[in-house]
């Protein structure tokens, strides 16, 4: 991230957090794309509003017409959300069983996005992922379990530290965690109830999710991107939200999407660790990603992520292969079997963690962090962060959120602005059966990382497809580690040395420092 | 392969090659379990046999009765084929849509399994193959893509040069091949018609498919699966076979399931390379996988070999994967994820090829070829043997068979000899986050494979899955390339070092010969 990019959130991320969290238009006004238009009425509060009442509204514009789901957020208030993902002029028309909630209508006025504003994320280019405006969306995620858990003093610590951190992407819970160095009792309950575990899950509570959306909007407004985890089994029984049967099941998911589908920066996490989840089956799995697909108006990106059994990611309502695999970028060759098994973009959500507990999942050093997601990177899939360092309050970031110690976030920052630089399509393997730590796009860009690899020299050649004779390049040398650029004065020139390869026409070599996690950059002069 | 074994192989297949080879008992008689039971009639010769006559049996035993296709051998001549699975009284009914064919009955006994006869290769421990009566089939396949196509002469040398291979499996193709070293126009062709691609696609030629079936009757008396190829790009327009369309597709595809699908050896391929066929969509694919399925009563294994596009092997009417990645055993890595995504079989069918052609594809030493298959062999999967040798008439084993000329044949047998003693439920991964080159059963039996790496001890230390202090085992050395098994004297006893291993009590290590190629055979002590 440019460092006056940096400074420019730093200096409004106070500001957002004092605002209304929803943006929301008045019907008959005007609202931007993307942003959240939200009708309120009012309608009964006796029986059980969550169950008892339907309410929705169908959103027209032209030949499109939309149906939106709403929700009962307490004291007599129904709601429905709608994120417009076109401009012009809308109508809306009010769908209820009860005859007070329906048939309510009105209009307001799409205009362009706010600056800024590039709508959800969606997958580009098989592989990749973009905004809705076609802007690429280069995921850098990290994972903060339950920071949304924590009581307001330590959760705005933690958005004040993703407000400066390269994150641009966050995974975290719905339900509260029971789990090492995370016994604690959350603020807020999801269901009315006694706690720990006498609960009514036909009962929403209303404050529970007006909090986490409030943190969803937080995070938007800092150009973060949340994947919310609806279901994870640390809770081990504790509080019962890992087992509640799949009429409960449904009837959450049906809320939460219905709640937080119009927040443009949603994506959907099906679960953490789904295969331990002993309670559900794979055909429960499949019914709950078919209730998200089928009800969120929005569409927003849908994973799942596992501990030793994969789900099915070919599965059509799969958007992007969320996996858990610590080894998946020890070397470059397993990340490029999931991009050929999948086709669609592999996020490594969880490679092992920076920090220094006994557990051998959480004890990277940053050089190692930053090493896999070099690794990951060259190949075309994106690798996740996360940070496990001991603490005297047990304030561990990849549960709680906090603040960040380790050594991996500013070199990740480094490693975000080279991708932010690369081509729009991606970066993709460029010959896979052989020279496999070298991505791009054939002809046009290259980026090769050395890794542990301490040499002081690199032939350039580059493989055959998409260049040609007298094609002439530019290299940048990157020290991943030390964040510096360094350009070759150099311009090197293409000639055929066989069937397969490319050479620089007088034979030369790319000097290297001979130290490990050193990089190249190679871009063709036009 | 013991060396009687081979012995005695050899002293049969001259017998085998000059019997029928149709195993067929008298309607009345007896046949054995596994064994091809065929009713023949004779009916109408005139029209289009192939597409207006319908023709089949039911076969009934107790409770259950099995449909079988039945097909037209021209000269008026129809058979039903059958692969009895159960021992007991049968009986049979016929059924068509001409009056003179239908409704012929008749009763047979099948009798146990003749001796060395375990059926059908299935899908076994999820990630390995048994034959039907348990006993393991640990696969060890080569490649002759079109050595049925080649002539009496040189297609009864293949068979000689199979009768003593390590092989136990063999893929080949329906279709002739046109492709480099392959340009011969074939004997048999399967439709009538004039070469090259004059063809009427609804009459098949009698005289191809038997001279096919007695080649597949051969293999299964020397005990060698066939994998055969329905469909290959290797045609370029050349016979058209390539681009036939979806309904000559579809009717050749159900001629060869009825006349081979009672051969006990045979596996379905659906395509080599099947991206490379550009008139078919992956929905073409997904139909004739359908067809097999439904239309083979033995359920024999089906898979699909690609080129770049993978085939989604997650769909149920796959049984294991057939893969293609010159770069799958490169390291143990791939291999391991192939398993977790599709949790089948994993059959490397292609990873480049021992020989010395120019392409990089067929140019593999011998040291290389065997690395790869005990790379793929400890992280319990099963890599595919091809020979690509420059002949001066072009018989390179790979496409025409003729003679093995590598290194590696000999090195596969003692690899297959050291699988044979492995344990029945199949090698898998036993820590595969950190230490993923040693594969076996936890507690009991563990393959540990050094590769190039040319060290000279190894601390003896298991991964912590079942294993407990005071556990004894004894270990073997193996020279993978040198073929020797050397038992280490010492019985080594487990005590708990850590959270996640197990040492030897008094910390000894296995000493090394500092040699690439070695493993290591550790089991446990009762």
């Amino acid at each position: 991230m440019p460092r006056h990019f940096s400074r420019l959130i730093i200096a409004t991320w106070w500001l957002a957090l004092r605002c209304f969290t929803v943006v929301q238009a008045a019907p008959g006004g005007t609202i931007a794309r993307w942003d959240i238009f939200e009708v309120t009425q009012s309608g009964p509060a006796d029986g059980n509003p969550f169950g008892d009442v339907e309410f929705g509204a169908r959103f027209t514009e032209g030949a499109q017409t939309i149906r939106v789901n709403g929700f009962y957020d307490g004291g007599g208030t129904y709601r429905v959300r709608f994120m417009p993902e076109t401009t012009g002029e809308w109508r809306y028309e009010t769908f209820s069983n009860r005859p007070e909630l329906a048939g309510r209508t009105g209009t307001f006025t799409v205009t362009p996005a706010t600056a800024g504003d590039h709508g959800p994320v969606r997958v580009a280019h098989t592989f990749h992922f973009a905004y809705a405006d076609g802007t690429p969306f280069r995921e850098l995620g990290t994972t903060c379990y339950a920071w949304v858990q924590q009581g307001d003093a330590l959760e705005e610590q933690t958005l004040k530290t993703l407000a400066t951190s390269p994150f641009n992407k966050i995974r975290f819970c719905v339900f509260p965690k029971n789990f090492d160095w995370n016994h604690n009792e959350p603020v807020y309950y999801p269901f009315e109830g006694t706690p720990p575990n006498r609960w009514d899950f036909s009962r929403f509570n209303p404050e529970f999710f007006q909090h986490f959306e409030k943190r969803i909007g937080q995070l938007r407004d800092l150009g973060i991107e949340v994947d919310i985890i609806l279901f994870h089994p640390y809770d081990h029984g504790h509080w019962g939200f890992d087992r509640m049967g799949a009429a409960n099941d449904d009837r959450y998911v049906r809320y939460v999407v219905a709640r937080f589908s119009a927040y443009r920066n949603v994506w959907w996490s099906l679960a953490n660790e789904y295969d331990l989840l002993e309670s559900k089956q794979t055909s429960d799995w499949d019914r709950l990603f078919q209730i998200v697909q089928a009800s969120d108006p929005a569409q927003h990106l849908r994973s799942i992520h596992q501990d030793k059994i994969y789900y099915n990611h070919n599965q059509p309502w799969v958007t992007h292969a969320s996996i858990q695999n610590s080894a998946a970028v020890l070397d470059y060759g397993r990340a490029m079997v999931y991009r050929d098994v999948y086709r669609k973009p592999i996020v490594f959500d969880e490679v092992k963690y920076e920090g220094d507990i006994p557990a051998r999942w959480g004890n990277l050093t940053g050089q190692e962090m930053v090493l896999r997601f070099w690794t990951g990177a060259v190949v075309g899939t994106y690798v996740g962060h996360g940070e496990t360092f001991l603490d005297p309050h047990d304030v561990l970031w990849w549960s709680k959120g906090g603040v960040l110690r380790g050594q991996s976030p500013a070199r990740l920052a480094f490693l975000r602005q080279i991708l932010n630089d690369s081509p729009a399509a991606g970066i993709n393997p460029i010959d896979k059966w052989e020279e496999i730590a070298i991505g791009g796009q054939p002809g046009e860009y290259y980026l090769a990382y050395f890794g542990n690899d301490a040499r002081s020299s690199w032939p350039f050649e580059l493989f055959h497809t998409g260049v040609a004779d007298g094609m002439k390049f530019k290299v940048d040398v990157i020290d991943t580690w030390n964040m510096t650029v360094t350009p070759v004065p150099e311009v090197f020139e293409l000639k055929k040395r066989d069937a397969y390869y490319f050479a620089d026409k007088d034979g030369r070599a790319v000097t290297l420092p001979a130290r490990p996690y050193m990089a190249l950059r190679i871009r063709r002069v036009h």
